[in-house]
């Protein structure tokens, strides 16, 4: 059974968790035909953890999980921290696969979701 | 004459600078049609800043400028930060019209840029 946990920096403000839990909902909706499980993780700063959402993901029957870095850039976070606590994870289950998606600035279709971004403005002076 | 103006939090990570650089490089080839001037500022540890990639676009001869914020979430970078510095450096020019767009998580493509994503796994374990 294929799980996506979607895998993001937390932040302070509630609002920003907030913004990618429903992200989360929408993926749900739009992938369960790939993905049966789509779960969050928060490096710091917001719950559940990365390594909780993975434990959550084999709760839930997981045998094969995609951790989807929620991220643009491949600094520190997605580079170092998130492969690492992911392998961690990964040592104590064996038996389950992780895998790692890039990071979000990497995707072929990041110039047309700029350009679209683009065109949704309001004014400011 | 239209501008785009990528701008994004900047990093210690010279890497993750030129990220944006070439992904404004990108925008710049393939929306030159809407936009003839595609340049990049940076809130902050890295160069230009966001009121120096203004002036440039002024110099380039923008007479529209739409700051695009390279961020995920309406964090307070988003809410707080760059609309003001936009707002200040709009005041020293009321004949340009500035706009800020909204954050890249708003955009209705990106549920299709995280699956596209998510299947560019590499394994871990």
């Amino acid at each position: 059974m294929n799980a996506l946990l979607l895998v993001a920096h937390g932040s302070r403000l509630e609002q920003s968790n907030d913004e990618v839990s429903l992200l989360s909902d929408k993926l749900r909706a739009s992938c369960h035909d790939d993905y049966t499980i789509v779960r969050t993780g928060f490096l710091e700063l917001a719950t559940p953890s990365i390594p909780d959402g993975i434990e959550q993901c084999i709760s839930d029957g997981a045998t094969r999980i995609t951790v989807l870095p929620y991220f643009l850039n491949s600094g520190r976070h997605v580079v170092e921290d998130v492969p690492e606590i992911v392998a961690d994870v990964s040592k104590q289950h064996p038996d389950i696969e992780i895998v790692v998606a890039p990071h979000l600035g990497a995707s072929s279709l990041m110039v047309d979701l700029l350009i679209d971004s683009a065109k949704q403005v309001s004014s400011i002076g």
